[in-house]
């Protein structure tokens, strides 16, 4: 009954962070770089919204729990790891777990920073991360809700992955 | 111009639904599972955003409508169906309409009920519903939005599907 | 190290539009349709949430960019340009980066419009702008959060495309 050509899997996460107030002293980390704004985001890691989503979508597309069940255990390893290192990480369990990742899609949905003249430079540094493509887009909500009130900033992401084993198969 | 290899087709969808208060004495459903938590979900359904979010996620996938233009008819059949039922159900239609199921991936965002002890109860439920592999994760939203302020909870998922057609055209 | 067949691409994308007060004149535009409702989506454009959502998900399926990146540099082409042209414009400029289109999912979140009853006509207008199918479905938010205050209205889109050099390869 299952398909003799490789059927990918597909995986979606979304992440939330607060904002600290300016002054707070508290980095901004989103997609994996430093921004210069003042007010970063919350959170006992980085509270890298872009990084954790991806994470997440790829996790849930290998079917292999998400970020709390990973990295939520106290584990002095994580503590404190940048989203980067977590999204690297969560590339490496999804390798290990027979599957290789065709890309991954995210959008920062948030005020602030202003995304769009580092957008390359986010890209190279979650695709580097990943080992493989991370695509990274920007929005606003024109006002509304908790990213439009920049109470927080949020991500949405969604994730392809692919069994390491299909790829003999239907080689040459 | 079509391929002449299965290109699959992708499905997006997200459900939210109220909390009841404390005390309603409304059952919480979640992800297939009935919960302890008091203090339920709120609809004319279960009110199982998880399994309502894959069932619009199988049938936009599918291009065959949602869950309101399925179930919202006032057909007696559905009164007071589970999720899972509903989930079964368009699984089943997706395929009457000539698809195979890749996977579902759906996210709960809600502060409860405690996802993560039942992960793999609810995968279980949901991957039999829907005779596909069902993955969910969960998060929160750090307070913020209706979600964070627990005034409801809400789910996305994204699925893949592919046309049974395309299966033995690509065997041996 | 890459598979001998084709892997898919994935990509997300959401959009929010205020709504402006009924009497304000502004007409409402969704999915690619002229709605009878007062009091439409607020923006530079049309605000077509789901065109918009539809447009950033191929976008960030190829990998070349976003909305904003692409139609926010006051080139006046794009002055006033309707939802339906700029994911026409969209879908070319993924088709002139190399991939064809397999097919996108949106998802109206809103109170307004009563989306159903036009939604094949909804669904035939995006698929013709596009030149790949567009599914639209839709639904509400039982109250909560910024749509379901009736506040904007939001959409959620994910896209599949895949590389036009892969074709040939797998041919007959």
């Amino acid at each position: 009954m299952s398909p003799h050509f490789a059927i990918p899997r597909v995986g979606t996460g979304v992440d939330v962070h607060a904002f600290t107030a300016p002054g707070s002293g508290r980095p901004l980390w989103v997609a994996g770089l430093k921004w210069a704004d003042d007010g970063g985001l919350d959170g006992h890691s980085d509270a890298d919204v872009v990084a954790h989503a991806s994470c997440d979508a790829l996790l849930s597309a290998a079917g292999i729990g998400d970020l709390g069940t990973i990295f939520g255990t106290g584990d002095p390893r994580w503590s404190g790891a940048s989203g980067a290192t977590l999204l690297r990480h969560c590339a490496e369990l999804v390798r290990a777990n027979g599957f290789e990742i065709g890309n991954v899609s995210v959008q920062l949905i948030a005020n602030r920073p202003k995304f769009a003249p580092r957008r390359h430079e986010a890209q190279a540094q979650l695709t580097a991360a990943a080992g493989a493509d991370v695509t990274v887009i920007a929005t606003t909500t024109d006002g509304l809700g908790l990213t439009g009130r920049a109470e927080g900033a949020a991500a949405i992401a969604t994730a392809i992955v692919y069994r390491s084993a299909d790829a003999p198969t239907h080689s040459g």
